[in-house]
């Protein structure tokens, strides 16, 4: 265990009976935070939850109430707030686009133990103080940006605030200050990719060695492929916005799953119609319950996220549970013509075909009474310059493909590689054409 | 003294003897740091300067030759960092848009003392933990944004870290969270105050208190516009990314002049044609020497802004001196017809226009072998609907006035309020057509 690379070994490293006194500890000290929220208040007195000492052990975080997105929205602005607004220190909204925007605060404590779990993340995938470090994610409201900021400086990484956007000048910083390390969507180091290789330049003249790719749900199949385009190792990111932003779980040097800090959140997976707890293994939707934030708790958060608990240790020796990559949302499944599905089937199988480009959209559209699902997608720079039949017969094996991947066959479209629209935050691989009634 | 709102009295009251001593200490040391790097070592080296004990005493100063931009962007990417890349944790770039770019780095103690420089100023203006601090600019490279984020949250305000654009979401924000303070430049806070009123709101619906404006020269007028549209006080802050950002000077609740924190700086006022020192009072160039930054120590660096030294003492009991506002930059004085004339001196004209509204541009194109100057200017709302005769007498008597104050004539054109373009960054305000030669 000497050489495995770890931030803070006395709690990556606990004994899980230690570790679940400290959660239990800590739970009943978030219940009595959130009691001074209005609306956790309310919502506890009506569970008969009126002190902290009502929580007996640890599984009586299932007598708590589930907390979801509309909750957070409906306290808007401040009804989520526990400590006098003096004590917060900072606030991160949500962009607010699919309806009110929701908030979450911090004092200081807070920030200080989000910036730690970061540095966690950071240090376990064998990041060091003398890495380089350019932060493509954006500043400001987003968490990712300041997010991951807060936990590089922590580390002492040489940070670049390159923040996102502008693609030529990301490389000129890369190649001008020999970055080590970037933190990206995968989404926007496929579209880097190609603008490096269109100016003619080869990952030989970078010194990147690793990706912290996050933000987005993404395939194993599109990590591999990030790998394989720089030639680095490309570690898997987890985080959303109410539990902070970054720094919920990461991929350590073994790549085998997310450790989730579990110090600092109670993990739940249920499942998202029944609202039953899952056995270890099965996929459901992720609730977490965080254990250290004092401005702004959240018991039972509904995360809308899909995956499942991994069994067995990572070889890392981290005592921490590990989720497997985030599969899909559980708001963002697609019914199409009946048949459920989530884009995350649709990537994994297109990025499994070799004459597949970087870049894809699911269109669905009405016609008629009927839906139909279109598939477009670029293709490798070489290829797109083939005969009519090659691409003919393309066209029909990549749909034959995602016929067995997902049961339903698009009619595909293949596009010419940087004709598809590229976005700097996450991508938008979803387009639903379909009239919502 | 008592009542002077004040972040560390130790070094803001010290006497001017203990700061002299303290500022040739640190001079020493940062000529020691400066040895270390390949571009001082020469430079230093060819004048004389081998050792720290070389300066004697703190007019030995005047030994040290300039550094200049063009020395700054000869040295990129490392021709200037005097620490071990492990030890930087941060660097900052400028945008290279007119040139090479340039790079400043930090170590931790260095972004500490930013912070707390920033942290001096906030407090100077009377803003505490208690207030919401909304951070208008941009975040990332730019110095703006992380440097007031970094000393706002080390003074324990709420911060917004809203970042720049987005005006009506700006507005629901302040709004939603009962911003007290904001950083933005002073275009913005026009723009912004013109989308308010556009929206049918009005500045009653905020709680706004103070604004801090930088990062654009502007003008006493528009100083006194802006706290008279919002009914706050708006404080004056001065900063360069080659002196970290902002934090370089603010002014304090008495709004006279803004006081350069000598313990960080020592500060130069010379003619820019001689480079000979000007006596207190003379408008002239800003030369600045880092005294704190170990990574990118700074000696005599040109900074090009146009200003001059206060006499007096400012009844706030500061003793560090105080600059007046930045009247513009030695390299943006346009010659027009062979009349030298910055772009200062027609904002403050205008300004006192009460017809004119908060937007203009001024344009310089050539007719033949003559210059022609064009200054477009947005009216008030209510006055663009004047009659035609009142538009000519509006027009004419802008001209005179600005011919009185440069001494050239303008062509003036009147445009509707909200017409000219908008930047959310710093403001464009010329537009130079004539050939280059």
């Amino acid at each position: 265990m000497g050489k495995i690379p770890v931030w803070n070994p006395a709690i990556e490293f606990i004994e899980r009976e230690a570790l679940e006194q400290l959660q239990l500890a800590r739970l009943r000290q978030t219940v009595e935070w959130a009691l001074k929220t209005p609306f956790y208040h309310q919502r506890l007195t009506e569970a008969g939850l009126t002190r902290p000492e009502d929580i007996a052990s640890l599984r009586d975080v299932r007598n708590i109430p589930y907390t979801t997105k509309d909750d957070l929205r409906e306290a808007y602005p401040a009804g989520l707030l526990a400590v006098a607004p003096e004590q917060a220190v900072r606030l991160h909204t949500s962009s607010g686009t699919t309806g009110m925007p929701t908030v979450i605060y911090h004092t200081r404590r807070d920030i200080e133990h989000w910036t730690e779990l970061v540095a966690r993340c950071i240090v376990a995938t064998g990041a060091t103080a003398r890495d380089v470090f350019q932060n493509m994610t954006h500043y400001g409201l987003f968490t990712g940006g300041l997010g991951l900021h807060y936990g590089a400086e922590q580390v002492g990484m040489l940070v670049i605030p390159a923040s996102s956007g502008n693609t030529h000048r990301q490389i000129q910083l890369m190649k001008n200050f020999r970055t080590t390390v970037v933190h990206a969507t995968p989404s926007y180091l496929l579209h880097l990719y190609e603008v490096l290789v269109n100016d003619g330049m080869t990952r030989e003249q970078l010194c990147l060695r690793k990706a912290f790719i996050g933000a987005e749900p993404h395939s194993e199949q599109t990590r591999r492929k990030i790998e394989e385009l720089f030639g680095i190792k490309a570690y898997n990111s987890y985080g959303l916005s109410e539990m902070n932003g970054p720094g919920v779980a990461f991929e350590c040097v073994y790549q085998t799953g997310l450790h989730l800090w579990e110090d600092a959140y109670i993990l739940e997976m249920i499942d998202p119609r029944t609202l039953q707890p899952l056995p270890e293994g099965e996929t459901g939707e992720i609730v977490m319950t965080t254990l250290q934030r004092q401005a702004t708790p959240l018991l039972r958060y509904r995360t809308r996220d899909l995956s499942h608990l991994m069994s067995g240790h990572c070889p890392c020796g981290r005592s921490h549970r590990r989720l497997a990559r985030i599969t899909g949302r559980s708001d963002d499944m697609l019914i199409v013509n009946g048949v459920n599905l989530f884009p995350s089937q649709i990537e994994e199988a297109l990025m499994k075909i070799p004459e597949v480009g970087t870049n894809y959209l699911i269109q669905l559209e009405k016609r008629g009474s009927m839906d139909r699902l279109v598939v477009k997608t670029e293709l490798c720079a070489k290829l797109f310059m083939g005969d009519r039949q090659t691409l003919d017969d393309l066209r029909e094996r990549i749909g034959e493909r995602l016929r067995s991947a997902i049961l339903v066959k698009p009619a595909i479209e293949l596009h010419q590689p940087g004709s598809l629209p590229v976005s700097e935050g996450k991508a938008q691989r979803v387009l639903d054409l379909r009239p919502a009634f």
